[in-house]
């Protein structure tokens, strides 16, 4: 890994032009969503702000990506809140503990899986167990957020608990608040369609207009503080953000307690392993567009510095968010001093602005993060792929009910294991053809696709599949039922021009299967074995002990077993 | 499934006579056995008995093996003790019950797997962790039973507890007892290997002398039973099984308390997923040798009736047994109507021997299992297995030292998580070659082994490998890195021919790539298809969105991007 970045090698005003503006822009996104996911996890609003300083320099100096923006993301959030609320009273100063301790753990355990090169974890999570997890998130944070619009309490880890609590409270609807969140709810949603050509009407560039037009929460905000300030709303019962302290984030530890370590560690794991996910698939996306390239390691090791430095500053768990980065891009950042301008950006926020918003109200926080939520639901992405594959489709439903009715952890390991289970199962029984010789010639095909010639005494079968522990014992059951079929056969090639692997497990199970059947007559051997194999298995004792040949194709294997029948299907005209 | 065996048609007096003396053998074999196993799992001697009479019933009317000796095992005792251990004291009526449960909650799981086809789940169980898992048993049950053979109290689930134990008691050994444990050890190791010699030299047929000397620890609880009455030795403090109650099992059904099914049901799936794997490959063996068929799902079915029956008659987890059903085999059985006739033969020694075992010393019935398990325990197959494959020896290892250091099921559970890793290591890193066009003809080759030629915009990229979620990311990040390398690229070419499935996350890998090619001014192809995987990309949008072309073969791929290149290749002399 290189430490000295290639892009500070000439960078000048021009690029610091570019990455300027990015920063800008990306700084007056960051505030209003920084605000809201602190709120979403449970948290005062300064740990989103705390979140976006040192993270964001910390990932500049170790991550790969060049537009990358890290910070505090909507789902992370929503996890963080799963895996506190149950253990302490939201705002609470163990809570914020445990918020710093998530930190500071997801950090361990990234910087972890890039010491050992364990990035391939992220496997685990497949396309349709994360698209279904994305969905059902949003759905859970865009209704979890509706008590701040509605200005009721309700709260809850999924549907089960959050839609009766949303219901009951209903009728304490606060009307002012209400009128604030749905306004901000409708502009927000306005502004993501028709500010941009507003502003392009109005002159600016369209990408510059696109841009600014991700600042909509902006103007929300400075229109509620106003309103709130001018109406005298808080005193009518609008909650809003209140007193948040100036200044720069403490540099602190957090509790370092061993056994609420192990409590969150499953919870960690799985912040990490979204995070990273998600990260990395946002980063090489921008990253292609330039024909960059983007080091999966180095990016384990960029998020886990960012988490570290999240933990150390009284911050929370952070990741690189979608939106966020694709703004950064557009805008036009050219490298990671697009980052740390941005952190200096929130910085010189945290240290001048918090004052003035004290009146903001929470309602538009929520707006703000229902509106971005609602963004990553797609609903339609499990009929594709329930369309696509049946398998597939089942483990994206089993996540996406999982979250919703069991809650965030449950629902995604659900989704794994289904996934998992699956994967062996569909493994589990490769394609195998009794093979026979194509007349005329020395090819041997599939006897149920072709007319070929078979020798009475020789089966010969073709196994399309690496050979491992997920199919051996299938192999073992094939091969049973072929030769309790054939009473006549006395040898049993098996053809291994598919097979890229043989493991201990299947190497277990070749040797029963050449002991059951010598104990039956017959005699297995081998043909087409790939070189690697072949000095695989002569590590082992098989060779030696298995009885049989090892032939380089399968017509020597039936010119040396049967050579009458090898004879006659070569001469037969086809 | 057939409910009327075949066996039952020209069923004859001579079959019957085979049956008949391979029933007696077993039976002789497995009083001994029953009342061990039952001792090794906590529980009265009785249980064992109870659990070698209806389960015998079940199996013979449900299973497919023609052979297999179902009853308690070692393994399965153990795995019985160590989960209901923490629970309950040995003996009392809260573990009896528990044992029960285990084997009520084990037919529910077989049963269950049987119905919905699950018996693939088996194969998370890959060869090294049962290897593993198995050796590692036989050493901690041999050293657990090192109590009974000194007459000390030293017992604990794993090496840390119960080696301090064994040392700590070892000065109380009690000299009596000791005697008799160390003669059976010494006559039940002579006797594997001498009894059978010696019996042949009385006039014995091979066969049958092979059979009869497995009976050998009969011989030694006779003697052992006379010796303890003549010299008065329970008196002396030698430890004996006592009053074994008269009579068949009472039928009864296991304590059906949710909260206790909640807590076994972990220990209740090792138990069937161990249990299944063990017994049907013995049954697998047994059947090749006379080229019958064992079906899986009708050993499932089984399997799941005899621990039914288990449970509803105040026995414990049984499953087939690999001695056993070797000798059941070798003594002639021919149907399961042995199985039968021996399930008769313990209801008779359960009616009328019990006074007889009264002054039977535990130390026979230990030293009976360490000789059964000491068989089990291969360690040179670690040694193999490591030097067959590092990852397949290092899932091994990790469940040996698990089994005895952590305990059996944390042992198990980290060998089937650490096999489960590795193999999606092993699998997420697919072999990819850039391919190019061999002088002279139309087939592609590795450009790292041979002198092709290859076109300056069109790259070439052979997967041989099936695409799905372990190897998608890896996909996308190879990809990304080759098209980094190489600015002067127009199109990627993927060479299909190796590729049997693409999953839905390969599939957004796909789309993924297609999207960021063309963003960097390349597009995606695909070639060499094969039929069942183009039929399913074509019930997903990929192929109208991907903007490529899917071309038969790699050849008309070139000759359609880069017509001159392909040309020139076809023309030159290779």
């Amino acid at each position: 890994m290189k430490w000295r970045p290639d892009w500070l090698r000439g960078y000048d005003r021009r690029v610091a032009g570019q990455d300027g503006l990015a920063a800008l822009i990306v700084t007056l996104m960051l505030i209003p969503q920084g605000l809201a996911y602190a709120m979403l996890a449970g948290l005062p609003p300064q740990t989103g702000l705390y979140a976006s300083i040192l993270p964001l320099l910390a990932y500049a100096l170790c991550g790969s990506s060049r537009t990358l923006a890290v910070g505090p993301v909507a789902v992370v959030s929503l996890m963080t809140a799963a895996a506190l609320g149950p253990l302490f009273a939201p705002g609470s100063a163990e809570y914020l503990g445990g918020a710093m301790l998530l930190a500071l753990l997801s950090a361990l355990l990234l910087l972890g899986m890039a010491l050992l090169r364990l990035g391939f974890l992220a496997n685990f999570l497949s396309h349709p167990v994360i698209s279904g997890f994305i969905s059902a998130s949003g759905l859970l944070i865009a209704l979890g957020q509706l008590q701040h619009i509605l200005g009721i309490a309700a709260s809850g880890q999924a549907l089960p608990q959050l839609l009766p609590a949303l219901f009951e409270n209903l009728p304490q609807t606060h009307l002012p608040t209400l009128a604030i969140g749905a306004g901000s709810l409708l502009f927000l949603w306005w502004a993501r369609r028709h500010l941009q050509p507003l502003l392009c009407a109005c002159g600016a560039a369209p990408r510059l207009a696109a841009s600014l037009a991700k600042a909509g929460p902006v103007l929300a905000i400075v229109v509620a503080v106003l309103l709130v300030g001018a109406l005298q709303l808080e005193q009518a019962g609008v909650r809003v953000v209140g007193s948040i302290p100036s200044g720069l984030p403490p540099l602190t530890l957090p509790p370092l307690d061993l056994a609420l370590m192990a409590q969150l560690l499953p919870a960690a794991a799985l912040i990490s392993l979204i995070g990273f996910v998600e990260s990395v698939s946002v980063a090489q996306t921008l990253a292609a567009k330039r024909r960059q390239r983007i080091a999966p390691d180095r990016e384990l090791l960029g998020l886990g510095a960012a988490n570290l430095a999240a933990a150390l500053s009284a911050g929370m768990p952070v990741t690189g968010g979608f939106a966020r980065s694709v703004v950064n891009f557009e805008a036009g950042a050219q490298t990671p001093m697009a980052g740390v301008l941005t952190a200096f950006g929130i910085a010189l926020s945290a240290l001048l602005l918090t004052p003035w918003l004290h009146d903001l109200p929470q309602a538009v926080l929520a707006a703000a993060i229902i509106v971005a939520v609602l963004g990553l639901v797609d609903l339609g992405a499990l009929r594709h792929t329930w369309r696509y594959s049946r398998q597939d489709g089942a483990a994206q439903a089993a996540t996406l009910g999982g979250v919703l009715l069991l809650g965030v952890e449950v629902g995604i390991l659900l989704g794994v294991g289904l996934s998992l289970l699956l994967f062996l199962w569909r493994t589990s029984r490769p394609h195998m053809a009794v093979v026979g010789q194509l007349p005329g010639s020395e090819h041997f095909r599939n006897i149920l696709r072709h007319a070929v010639v078979q020798s009475p005494s020789v089966l010969s079968l073709r196994v399309d599949e690496s050979l491992y522990f997920p199919n051996a014992r299938y192999l073992e059951e094939r091969i049973g039922e072929l030769i309790a079929a054939r009473p006549q056969v006395r040898h049993l090639v098996l053809m291994c021009s598919g097979v890229n692997l043989i493991d201990a497990s299947a190497l277990d199970s070749l040797a029963a299967i050449a002991e059951r059947l010598r104990s039956a007559g017959a005699q297995l051997h081998l043909s087409e074995v790939k070189g690697p194999v072949m000095d695989q298995l002569q590590r082992a004792d098989f060779l030696q002990g298995f009885g049989g040949q090892v032939f380089t194709s399968q017509y020597q294997a039936l010119q040396a077993l049967d050579p009458d029948c090898a004879e006659r299907a070569l001469r037969q005209m086809a």
